[in-house]
Protein backbone atom coordinates (compact mmCIF):
# COMPACT_ATOMS: atom_id res chain seq x y z
CA UNK A 1 0.00 0.00 0.00
CA UNK A 2 1.62 3.17 -1.06
CA UNK A 3 0.72 6.02 1.02
CA UNK A 4 0.07 9.61 -0.75
CA UNK A 5 1.69 12.30 1.37
CA UNK A 6 0.55 16.03 0.04
CA UNK A 7 2.19 18.30 2.53
CA UNK A 8 6.12 18.75 3.87
CA UNK A 9 4.77 17.87 7.71
CA UNK A 10 3.10 14.78 6.35
CA UNK A 11 5.78 13.70 4.44
CA UNK A 12 8.42 14.19 7.23
CA UNK A 13 6.35 12.77 9.76
CA UNK A 14 6.09 9.40 7.46
CA UNK A 15 9.84 9.05 7.47
CA UNK A 16 10.31 10.10 11.00
CA UNK A 17 8.27 7.34 11.53
CA UNK A 18 9.92 5.06 9.15
CA UNK A 19 13.17 5.80 11.42
CA UNK A 20 11.25 4.76 14.79
CA UNK A 21 10.37 1.70 13.43
CA UNK A 22 13.91 0.90 12.86
CA UNK A 23 13.92 1.41 9.15
CA UNK A 24 16.34 2.68 6.62
CA UNK A 25 14.80 5.50 4.56
CA UNK A 26 15.86 5.17 0.58
CA UNK A 27 14.68 8.81 -1.04
CA UNK A 28 14.02 8.93 -5.16
CA UNK A 29 13.41 12.58 -5.98
CA UNK A 30 11.60 13.15 -9.44
CA UNK A 31 9.27 15.17 -11.39
CA UNK A 32 7.11 12.73 -11.97
CA UNK A 33 5.91 11.40 -15.57
CA UNK A 34 7.81 8.44 -14.62
CA UNK A 35 9.57 5.75 -16.64
CA UNK A 36 11.75 2.33 -16.51
CA UNK A 37 14.74 5.15 -15.72
CA UNK A 38 13.13 5.99 -12.59
CA UNK A 39 11.66 2.85 -11.60
CA UNK A 40 15.03 1.63 -11.78
CA UNK A 41 16.05 4.15 -9.53
CA UNK A 42 13.07 2.72 -6.90
CA UNK A 43 14.81 -0.94 -7.43
CA UNK A 44 17.70 0.96 -6.30
CA UNK A 45 16.56 2.12 -3.44
CA UNK A 46 14.38 -0.28 -2.21
CA UNK A 47 18.18 -2.72 -2.62
CA UNK A 48 19.75 -0.24 -0.33
CA UNK A 49 16.41 0.47 2.20
CA UNK A 50 13.65 -0.74 3.67
CA UNK A 51 11.63 2.35 3.54
CA UNK A 52 11.29 3.80 0.17
CA UNK A 53 9.88 7.49 -0.89
CA UNK A 54 9.27 9.10 -3.85
CA UNK A 55 9.08 12.18 -4.03
CA UNK A 56 7.02 13.73 -7.77
CA UNK A 57 7.15 17.71 -8.18
CA UNK A 58 8.06 20.05 -11.04
CA UNK A 59 10.06 22.17 -9.35
CA UNK A 60 9.75 25.79 -10.98
CA UNK A 61 12.75 26.97 -9.66
CA UNK A 62 14.58 25.03 -11.80
CA UNK A 63 12.89 26.17 -14.95
CA UNK A 64 14.01 29.27 -16.69
CA UNK A 65 11.22 31.78 -18.13
CA UNK A 66 11.82 30.59 -21.33
CA UNK A 67 11.74 26.48 -20.18
CA UNK A 68 9.54 23.83 -20.83
CA UNK A 69 7.88 23.98 -17.15
CA UNK A 70 4.44 24.39 -18.29
CA UNK A 71 4.09 21.73 -21.22
CA UNK A 72 6.21 19.35 -18.92
CA UNK A 73 4.05 16.10 -18.36
CA UNK A 74 1.95 15.64 -15.17
CA UNK A 75 0.91 12.08 -15.04
CA UNK A 76 0.29 11.30 -11.22
CA UNK A 77 -2.65 9.12 -11.89
CA UNK A 78 -0.07 6.69 -13.66
CA UNK A 79 2.73 7.76 -11.61
CA UNK A 80 1.20 6.56 -8.37
CA UNK A 81 0.32 2.97 -10.02
CA UNK A 82 3.65 2.72 -10.52
CA UNK A 83 5.05 3.23 -7.66
CA UNK A 84 2.09 1.00 -5.41
CA UNK A 85 3.69 -1.43 -8.62
CA UNK A 86 7.36 -1.58 -7.23
CA UNK A 87 6.45 -1.00 -3.73
CA UNK A 88 7.12 2.55 -2.88
CA UNK A 89 6.21 3.25 0.69
CA UNK A 90 4.99 7.04 0.31
CA UNK A 91 5.08 9.09 -2.36
CA UNK A 92 5.75 12.95 -1.75
CA UNK A 93 3.18 15.33 -3.85
CA UNK A 94 3.39 18.36 -3.01
CA UNK A 95 1.63 21.82 -4.07
CA UNK A 96 4.23 24.72 -5.45
CA UNK A 97 3.01 27.12 -2.40
CA UNK A 98 3.78 24.23 0.27
CA UNK A 99 7.87 23.69 -0.82
CA UNK A 100 8.03 27.97 -1.41
CA UNK A 101 5.23 29.81 0.66
CA UNK A 102 5.21 33.60 0.32
CA UNK A 103 8.28 35.13 1.74
CA UNK A 104 10.46 32.47 0.44
CA UNK A 105 14.28 33.71 -0.14
CA UNK A 106 16.64 31.12 0.68
CA UNK A 107 18.94 29.50 -2.12
CA UNK A 108 21.39 26.47 -1.89
CA UNK A 109 24.20 26.73 -4.78
CA UNK A 110 27.05 24.86 -5.80
CA UNK A 111 30.24 26.45 -6.97
CA UNK A 112 33.07 25.74 -10.18
CA UNK A 113 31.04 22.72 -10.90
CA UNK A 114 27.54 24.20 -11.83
CA UNK A 115 29.42 26.46 -14.25
CA UNK A 116 29.70 24.42 -17.44
CA UNK A 117 27.88 22.17 -19.69
CA UNK A 118 24.04 22.19 -18.37
CA UNK A 119 25.31 25.12 -15.67
CA UNK A 120 26.47 27.68 -19.22
CA UNK A 121 23.21 26.98 -21.37
CA UNK A 122 20.62 26.76 -17.89
CA UNK A 123 21.49 29.60 -15.99
CA UNK A 124 19.71 29.46 -12.30
CA UNK A 125 18.63 25.75 -13.10
CA UNK A 126 21.29 24.22 -10.20
CA UNK A 127 20.13 26.90 -8.06
CA UNK A 128 16.66 25.54 -8.38
CA UNK A 129 17.72 22.06 -8.16
CA UNK A 130 20.02 22.16 -5.22
CA UNK A 131 17.65 24.50 -3.10
CA UNK A 132 14.72 22.02 -3.76
CA UNK A 133 16.97 18.68 -3.19
CA UNK A 134 18.20 20.33 -0.15
CA UNK A 135 14.79 21.05 1.20
CA UNK A 136 14.07 17.20 0.03
CA UNK A 137 16.66 15.81 2.00
CA UNK A 138 16.52 17.95 5.19
CA UNK A 139 12.03 16.72 5.20
CA UNK A 140 13.18 12.83 4.46
CA UNK A 141 15.95 12.96 7.30
CA UNK A 142 18.89 10.75 6.99
CA UNK A 143 18.48 8.58 4.03
CA UNK A 144 20.08 7.00 1.16
CA UNK A 145 18.96 8.68 -2.38
CA UNK A 146 19.29 7.38 -5.74
CA UNK A 147 19.95 9.58 -8.72
CA UNK A 148 20.25 8.91 -11.93
CA UNK A 149 23.33 9.53 -14.14
CA UNK A 150 21.58 10.13 -17.26
CA UNK A 151 21.82 13.53 -15.48
CA UNK A 152 25.25 13.51 -15.24
CA UNK A 153 26.39 16.43 -14.17
CA UNK A 154 23.49 17.04 -11.52
CA UNK A 155 24.32 13.83 -9.93
CA UNK A 156 28.01 15.20 -9.11
CA UNK A 157 26.83 18.38 -8.18
CA UNK A 158 23.91 17.09 -5.64
CA UNK A 159 26.94 14.57 -4.10
CA UNK A 160 28.93 17.72 -3.79
CA UNK A 161 25.92 19.55 -1.90
CA UNK A 162 25.42 16.53 0.42
CA UNK A 163 29.47 16.42 1.14
CA UNK A 164 29.92 19.99 1.58
CA UNK A 165 26.80 20.69 4.06
CA UNK A 166 27.22 17.46 5.95
CA UNK A 167 23.95 16.62 5.13
CA UNK A 168 23.32 12.90 6.48
CA UNK A 169 22.47 11.92 2.93
CA UNK A 170 24.21 8.86 0.79
CA UNK A 171 23.96 10.11 -2.93
CA UNK A 172 23.93 7.07 -4.96
CA UNK A 173 24.26 7.70 -8.90
CA UNK A 174 22.70 4.79 -10.96
CA UNK A 175 23.46 4.03 -14.46
CA UNK A 176 21.36 5.05 -17.81
CA UNK A 177 18.02 2.96 -18.37
CA UNK A 178 18.08 2.87 -22.35
CA UNK A 179 15.08 2.03 -25.16
CA UNK A 180 15.69 -1.35 -27.21
CA UNK A 181 17.13 0.96 -29.33
CA UNK A 182 19.85 3.20 -27.44
CA UNK A 183 17.97 6.06 -26.79
CA UNK A 184 18.37 7.38 -23.11
CA UNK A 185 14.57 6.91 -21.53
CA UNK A 186 13.42 10.32 -20.51
CA UNK A 187 10.17 12.28 -19.42
CA UNK A 188 11.19 14.64 -22.20
CA UNK A 189 10.75 11.74 -25.51
CA UNK A 190 6.99 12.04 -25.12
CA UNK A 191 7.27 15.25 -26.92
CA UNK A 192 9.15 13.86 -30.00
CA UNK A 193 7.35 13.11 -32.98
CA UNK A 194 8.06 10.01 -34.76
CA UNK A 195 10.15 11.26 -37.13
CA UNK A 196 12.04 13.33 -34.62
CA UNK A 197 12.13 10.13 -32.20
CA UNK A 198 13.76 7.94 -35.28
CA UNK A 199 16.47 11.14 -35.40
CA UNK A 200 16.94 11.19 -31.91
CA UNK A 201 19.29 7.86 -32.39
CA UNK A 202 21.92 10.03 -33.75
CA UNK A 203 23.17 10.79 -30.26
CA UNK A 204 23.59 7.22 -28.72
CA UNK A 205 25.13 6.60 -32.04
CA UNK A 206 27.65 9.27 -31.49
CA UNK A 207 28.19 7.96 -27.27
CA UNK A 208 28.99 4.14 -28.97
CA UNK A 209 31.01 5.24 -31.87
CA UNK A 210 33.40 7.51 -28.95
CA UNK A 211 32.78 4.65 -26.83
CA UNK A 212 34.04 2.08 -29.05
CA UNK A 213 37.14 3.77 -30.07
CA UNK A 214 37.97 4.61 -26.85
CA UNK A 215 37.89 0.87 -26.22
CA UNK A 216 40.33 0.40 -29.21
CA UNK A 217 43.11 3.01 -27.56
CA UNK A 218 42.22 6.12 -28.86
CA UNK A 219 42.64 9.17 -26.18
CA UNK A 220 42.83 12.05 -27.89
CA UNK A 221 39.77 14.50 -26.80
CA UNK A 222 39.53 16.16 -29.81
CA UNK A 223 39.27 13.16 -32.01
CA UNK A 224 36.91 11.20 -29.47
CA UNK A 225 34.46 14.59 -29.36
CA UNK A 226 34.70 14.72 -32.88
CA UNK A 227 33.67 10.84 -33.35
CA UNK A 228 30.40 11.70 -31.18
CA UNK A 229 29.58 15.09 -32.76
CA UNK A 230 29.23 13.96 -36.39
CA UNK A 231 26.24 12.00 -36.59
CA UNK A 232 24.40 14.62 -33.72
CA UNK A 233 25.20 17.57 -36.49
CA UNK A 234 23.61 15.93 -38.74
CA UNK A 235 20.50 14.78 -37.20
CA UNK A 236 19.58 17.48 -34.66
CA UNK A 237 18.27 20.88 -35.40
CA UNK A 238 20.90 22.45 -32.86
CA UNK A 239 23.48 21.16 -30.48
CA UNK A 240 24.68 23.32 -27.30
CA UNK A 241 27.47 20.92 -26.39
CA UNK A 242 29.02 17.92 -26.94
CA UNK A 243 32.00 17.61 -24.84
CA UNK A 244 34.67 15.43 -23.09
CA UNK A 245 35.23 16.09 -19.64
CA UNK A 246 36.92 14.97 -16.51
CA UNK A 247 34.60 12.91 -14.97
CA UNK A 248 34.34 14.05 -11.80
CA UNK A 249 35.32 17.72 -12.11
CA UNK A 250 33.94 18.39 -15.37
CA UNK A 251 36.94 20.60 -16.05
CA UNK A 252 38.53 20.31 -19.64
CA UNK A 253 41.11 17.62 -20.58
CA UNK A 254 43.22 17.39 -24.11
CA UNK A 255 43.69 13.42 -23.40
CA UNK A 256 41.43 11.24 -21.98
CA UNK A 257 42.74 9.23 -18.91
CA UNK A 258 41.57 5.90 -17.64
CA UNK A 259 37.83 7.36 -18.00
CA UNK A 260 36.16 10.59 -19.40
CA UNK A 261 32.81 11.55 -19.47
CA UNK A 262 31.16 12.04 -22.52
CA UNK A 263 28.48 15.04 -22.56
CA UNK A 264 26.03 15.72 -24.96
CA UNK A 265 22.70 18.40 -24.91
CA UNK A 266 21.20 18.94 -28.62
CA UNK A 267 17.56 20.08 -29.64
CA UNK A 268 14.94 18.29 -32.17
CA UNK A 269 12.39 21.53 -32.75
CA UNK A 270 11.25 22.41 -29.55
CA UNK A 271 12.72 19.79 -27.53
CA UNK A 272 15.91 19.68 -25.93
CA UNK A 273 17.45 15.65 -25.49
CA UNK A 274 20.81 14.82 -23.00
CA UNK A 275 23.09 12.28 -22.99
CA UNK A 276 26.77 10.58 -22.01
CA UNK A 277 28.62 8.34 -21.63
CA UNK A 278 31.93 6.90 -18.84
CA UNK A 279 34.39 6.69 -21.91
CA UNK A 280 36.27 3.37 -20.28
CA UNK A 281 33.34 2.76 -18.11
CA UNK A 282 30.80 -0.22 -18.62
CA UNK A 283 28.34 -0.38 -19.62
CA UNK A 284 28.99 0.74 -23.41
CA UNK A 285 25.45 2.61 -23.96
CA UNK B 1 31.89 15.92 32.03
CA UNK B 2 32.28 17.92 28.69
CA UNK B 3 33.65 16.43 25.74
CA UNK B 4 35.57 17.45 23.35
CA UNK B 5 34.58 16.85 19.58
CA UNK B 6 37.26 17.96 17.47
CA UNK B 7 35.85 16.70 13.89
CA UNK B 8 32.66 17.15 12.09
CA UNK B 9 32.07 12.82 12.14
CA UNK B 10 32.96 12.84 16.03
CA UNK B 11 30.68 15.68 16.75
CA UNK B 12 27.48 14.30 14.56
CA UNK B 13 28.35 10.93 16.12
CA UNK B 14 27.69 12.37 19.53
CA UNK B 15 24.50 14.28 18.78
CA UNK B 16 23.22 11.02 17.14
CA UNK B 17 24.33 9.10 20.13
CA UNK B 18 22.21 11.22 22.33
CA UNK B 19 19.14 11.42 20.46
CA UNK B 20 19.53 7.22 20.59
CA UNK B 21 19.82 7.52 24.98
CA UNK B 22 15.93 9.78 24.12
CA UNK B 23 17.78 12.90 24.39
CA UNK B 24 16.82 16.38 23.00
CA UNK B 25 19.89 18.13 21.70
CA UNK B 26 19.90 21.84 22.34
CA UNK B 27 22.29 23.58 20.34
CA UNK B 28 24.32 27.25 20.94
CA UNK B 29 26.34 28.14 18.00
CA UNK B 30 29.25 29.73 19.08
CA UNK B 31 32.50 31.73 17.55
CA UNK B 32 34.43 31.56 21.17
CA UNK B 33 35.76 34.07 23.41
CA UNK B 34 32.52 32.90 25.71
CA UNK B 35 31.05 35.62 27.47
CA UNK B 36 27.73 36.00 29.92
CA UNK B 37 25.66 36.56 26.84
CA UNK B 38 26.82 33.16 25.50
CA UNK B 39 26.31 31.13 28.60
CA UNK B 40 22.82 32.55 28.92
CA UNK B 41 22.34 31.29 25.44
CA UNK B 42 23.59 27.85 26.98
CA UNK B 43 21.27 28.29 30.00
CA UNK B 44 18.51 28.47 27.30
CA UNK B 45 19.09 25.53 25.62
CA UNK B 46 19.63 23.85 28.70
CA UNK B 47 16.24 24.69 29.89
CA UNK B 48 14.41 23.48 26.60
CA UNK B 49 16.77 20.17 26.25
CA UNK B 50 18.40 17.54 27.93
CA UNK B 51 21.78 17.15 25.93
CA UNK B 52 23.74 20.65 25.07
CA UNK B 53 26.19 20.86 22.32
CA UNK B 54 28.34 24.47 22.06
CA UNK B 55 30.22 25.14 18.87
CA UNK B 56 33.26 27.43 18.98
CA UNK B 57 34.47 27.81 15.54
CA UNK B 58 35.51 31.09 14.03
CA UNK B 59 34.14 30.90 10.74
CA UNK B 60 36.56 32.16 7.93
CA UNK B 61 33.74 32.52 5.48
CA UNK B 62 31.47 35.58 7.51
CA UNK B 63 34.84 37.47 7.34
CA UNK B 64 35.49 39.93 4.47
CA UNK B 65 39.34 40.40 3.80
CA UNK B 66 39.35 44.02 5.96
CA UNK B 67 37.68 42.64 8.67
CA UNK B 68 39.08 41.11 11.89
CA UNK B 69 39.26 37.65 11.70
CA UNK B 70 43.33 37.12 12.51
CA UNK B 71 42.39 39.44 15.62
CA UNK B 72 39.15 37.92 16.69
CA UNK B 73 40.24 36.40 20.12
CA UNK B 74 40.77 32.99 20.34
CA UNK B 75 40.32 31.94 24.11
CA UNK B 76 39.46 28.03 24.00
CA UNK B 77 40.94 26.59 27.84
CA UNK B 78 38.72 29.08 29.23
CA UNK B 79 35.79 28.65 26.89
CA UNK B 80 35.73 24.87 27.72
CA UNK B 81 36.03 25.71 31.17
CA UNK B 82 33.09 28.36 31.08
CA UNK B 83 31.34 25.73 29.28
CA UNK B 84 31.98 22.50 31.75
CA UNK B 85 30.86 24.91 35.01
CA UNK B 86 27.72 25.38 32.76
CA UNK B 87 27.17 21.48 32.31
CA UNK B 88 27.73 21.79 28.64
CA UNK B 89 27.77 17.69 27.18
CA UNK B 90 29.80 18.19 24.58
CA UNK B 91 31.97 20.95 22.53
CA UNK B 92 32.13 20.89 19.31
CA UNK B 93 35.60 22.54 18.03
CA UNK B 94 36.95 21.65 14.37
CA UNK B 95 39.92 23.07 12.10
CA UNK B 96 39.14 25.51 9.51
CA UNK B 97 40.24 23.01 6.89
CA UNK B 98 37.90 20.12 8.72
CA UNK B 99 34.72 22.18 7.65
CA UNK B 100 35.95 24.07 4.51
CA UNK B 101 38.14 20.92 2.83
CA UNK B 102 39.82 21.74 -0.47
CA UNK B 103 36.86 21.76 -3.25
CA UNK B 104 34.45 23.21 -1.03
CA UNK B 105 31.95 25.29 -2.79
CA UNK B 106 28.65 25.12 -1.84
CA UNK B 107 27.01 28.24 0.22
CA UNK B 108 23.52 28.53 1.65
CA UNK B 109 22.22 32.61 1.08
CA UNK B 110 19.29 34.33 2.56
CA UNK B 111 17.78 37.04 0.13
CA UNK B 112 15.59 40.06 0.88
CA UNK B 113 16.28 40.22 4.88
CA UNK B 114 20.49 39.77 4.41
CA UNK B 115 20.34 43.24 1.87
CA UNK B 116 20.16 46.25 4.46
CA UNK B 117 22.39 46.69 7.38
CA UNK B 118 24.75 44.53 8.16
CA UNK B 119 23.96 43.21 4.91
CA UNK B 120 25.09 46.82 2.93
CA UNK B 121 28.02 46.93 5.03
CA UNK B 122 29.84 43.52 5.55
CA UNK B 123 29.17 42.23 2.14
CA UNK B 124 29.36 38.52 2.15
CA UNK B 125 28.77 38.15 5.87
CA UNK B 126 25.55 36.44 5.98
CA UNK B 127 25.86 33.86 3.05
CA UNK B 128 28.62 32.81 5.60
CA UNK B 129 26.78 32.54 8.47
CA UNK B 130 24.03 30.87 6.82
CA UNK B 131 26.23 28.58 5.23
CA UNK B 132 28.59 27.13 8.05
CA UNK B 133 25.31 27.25 10.30
CA UNK B 134 23.43 25.53 7.86
CA UNK B 135 26.71 22.98 7.94
CA UNK B 136 26.23 22.76 11.78
CA UNK B 137 22.07 22.06 11.71
CA UNK B 138 23.04 19.10 9.42
CA UNK B 139 25.77 17.79 12.45
CA UNK B 140 23.64 18.16 15.27
CA UNK B 141 20.76 16.84 13.25
CA UNK B 142 17.14 17.88 14.82
CA UNK B 143 17.56 20.31 17.35
CA UNK B 144 16.55 23.29 19.23
CA UNK B 145 19.66 25.88 18.26
CA UNK B 146 19.53 29.49 20.39
CA UNK B 147 21.15 32.77 19.38
CA UNK B 148 21.19 35.83 21.11
CA UNK B 149 19.48 39.23 20.05
CA UNK B 150 22.52 41.02 19.98
CA UNK B 151 22.83 39.57 16.35
CA UNK B 152 19.01 40.72 15.42
CA UNK B 153 19.09 40.75 11.78
CA UNK B 154 21.70 37.33 11.93
CA UNK B 155 18.29 35.62 14.21
CA UNK B 156 15.87 36.52 11.92
CA UNK B 157 17.96 35.22 9.25
CA UNK B 158 18.91 31.92 10.51
CA UNK B 159 14.86 31.66 11.08
CA UNK B 160 14.11 32.27 7.78
CA UNK B 161 16.59 30.15 6.58
CA UNK B 162 15.63 26.77 8.62
CA UNK B 163 12.10 27.68 7.52
CA UNK B 164 12.80 28.08 3.88
CA UNK B 165 14.99 24.75 3.78
CA UNK B 166 12.47 22.78 5.74
CA UNK B 167 15.25 21.83 8.52
CA UNK B 168 14.45 20.28 11.66
CA UNK B 169 15.48 22.69 14.08
CA UNK B 170 13.57 25.38 15.82
CA UNK B 171 15.30 28.49 16.40
CA UNK B 172 15.22 30.42 19.31
CA UNK B 173 16.12 34.09 19.94
CA UNK B 174 17.70 34.83 23.32
CA UNK B 175 17.13 38.56 25.20
CA UNK B 176 20.94 40.93 24.92
CA UNK B 177 22.63 40.54 28.09
CA UNK B 178 24.63 43.73 29.40
CA UNK B 179 27.03 45.09 31.68
CA UNK B 180 25.75 46.72 34.69
CA UNK B 181 26.23 50.25 33.01
CA UNK B 182 24.21 48.82 29.88
CA UNK B 183 26.79 48.07 27.26
CA UNK B 184 25.84 44.82 25.16
CA UNK B 185 28.47 41.61 25.95
CA UNK B 186 30.64 41.38 22.75
CA UNK B 187 33.59 39.31 22.54
CA UNK B 188 34.81 42.64 20.45
CA UNK B 189 34.35 44.68 23.78
CA UNK B 190 37.91 43.08 24.64
CA UNK B 191 39.51 45.56 21.90
CA UNK B 192 38.30 48.70 23.35
CA UNK B 193 40.60 50.62 25.78
CA UNK B 194 39.82 52.00 28.84
CA UNK B 195 38.75 55.74 27.09
CA UNK B 196 36.77 54.26 24.41
CA UNK B 197 35.05 51.52 26.71
CA UNK B 198 33.22 54.67 28.70
CA UNK B 199 31.88 56.24 25.37
CA UNK B 200 30.99 52.52 24.02
CA UNK B 201 28.14 53.21 26.86
CA UNK B 202 26.23 56.09 24.20
CA UNK B 203 24.71 53.34 21.79
CA UNK B 204 22.77 52.09 24.61
CA UNK B 205 22.06 55.51 26.14
CA UNK B 206 20.62 56.28 22.68
CA UNK B 207 18.53 53.07 22.36
CA UNK B 208 17.03 54.20 25.84
CA UNK B 209 16.37 57.60 25.31
CA UNK B 210 14.19 55.97 21.62
CA UNK B 211 12.76 53.63 23.82
CA UNK B 212 11.62 56.24 26.65
CA UNK B 213 10.13 58.42 23.50
CA UNK B 214 8.22 55.39 22.00
CA UNK B 215 6.75 54.41 25.41
CA UNK B 216 5.94 57.94 26.13
CA UNK B 217 3.71 57.62 23.03
CA UNK B 218 5.88 58.84 20.54
CA UNK B 219 5.72 56.78 17.31
CA UNK B 220 7.41 58.74 14.25
CA UNK B 221 10.47 57.19 12.68
CA UNK B 222 12.76 60.05 11.74
CA UNK B 223 12.12 61.68 15.69
CA UNK B 224 13.19 58.30 17.36
CA UNK B 225 15.79 57.67 14.74
CA UNK B 226 17.24 60.90 15.75
CA UNK B 227 17.28 60.64 19.80
CA UNK B 228 19.49 57.47 19.14
CA UNK B 229 21.46 58.79 16.45
CA UNK B 230 22.96 62.01 18.80
CA UNK B 231 24.53 60.16 21.65
CA UNK B 232 26.23 57.98 18.83
CA UNK B 233 27.20 60.53 16.76
CA UNK B 234 28.97 62.53 19.67
CA UNK B 235 30.65 59.77 21.08
CA UNK B 236 31.53 57.48 17.83
CA UNK B 237 34.42 58.09 15.46
CA UNK B 238 31.94 56.28 12.75
CA UNK B 239 28.90 55.42 12.41
CA UNK B 240 27.29 52.93 9.59
CA UNK B 241 23.57 52.76 10.25
CA UNK B 242 21.14 53.91 13.18
CA UNK B 243 17.82 53.00 12.40
CA UNK B 244 14.45 51.82 12.98
CA UNK B 245 12.50 49.06 10.84
CA UNK B 246 9.73 46.89 10.79
CA UNK B 247 10.93 44.09 13.22
CA UNK B 248 9.84 41.07 10.96
CA UNK B 249 10.94 42.16 7.74
CA UNK B 250 13.66 45.37 8.33
CA UNK B 251 11.99 47.10 5.94
CA UNK B 252 11.89 50.99 6.41
CA UNK B 253 8.92 52.46 7.90
CA UNK B 254 7.67 56.15 8.24
CA UNK B 255 6.05 55.65 11.47
CA UNK B 256 6.44 52.79 14.11
CA UNK B 257 3.34 50.74 14.91
CA UNK B 258 3.13 48.39 18.13
CA UNK B 259 6.55 47.28 18.05
CA UNK B 260 10.02 48.84 15.70
CA UNK B 261 13.58 47.14 15.56
CA UNK B 262 16.09 50.20 16.35
CA UNK B 263 19.16 48.97 15.05
CA UNK B 264 22.73 50.40 15.49
CA UNK B 265 26.65 49.67 14.02
CA UNK B 266 29.43 52.38 14.65
CA UNK B 267 33.15 52.23 14.57
CA UNK B 268 34.90 53.23 17.94
CA UNK B 269 39.07 52.92 16.80
CA UNK B 270 39.14 49.71 15.36
CA UNK B 271 36.35 47.95 16.96
CA UNK B 272 32.87 47.69 15.46
CA UNK B 273 29.95 47.73 17.44
CA UNK B 274 26.34 46.33 17.47
CA UNK B 275 23.50 46.83 19.35
CA UNK B 276 19.99 46.88 18.92
CA UNK B 277 16.15 47.54 20.74
CA UNK B 278 13.15 46.52 20.09
CA UNK B 279 10.72 49.51 20.82
CA UNK B 280 7.52 48.69 22.31
CA UNK B 281 8.92 44.93 24.00
CA UNK B 282 10.75 44.91 27.03
CA UNK B 283 12.88 44.89 28.69
CA UNK B 284 14.57 48.28 28.72
CA UNK B 285 17.88 48.45 27.70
Amino acid sequence: MTAVAGTPAAFRAACDDARRRGLRVGLVPTMGALHEGHLSLVDAARARASFVAVTIFVNPLQFAPTDDLDRYPRTFDADLASCAARGVDVVFAPAPDAMYPPGFQTHVAVGDLTEPLEGAFRPGHFDGVTTVVAKLFNLAGPCVACFGRKDYQQQLVLRRMAYDLDLPVEVVSLPIVREPDGLARSSRNRYLSAEERTRACAIVQGLRAAWDAFDGGERDVRALTALCRAPVDAAFDAIDYVATRDPETLAPVDRAQERAALLVAAHLGPTRLIDNVVLGEEPRP
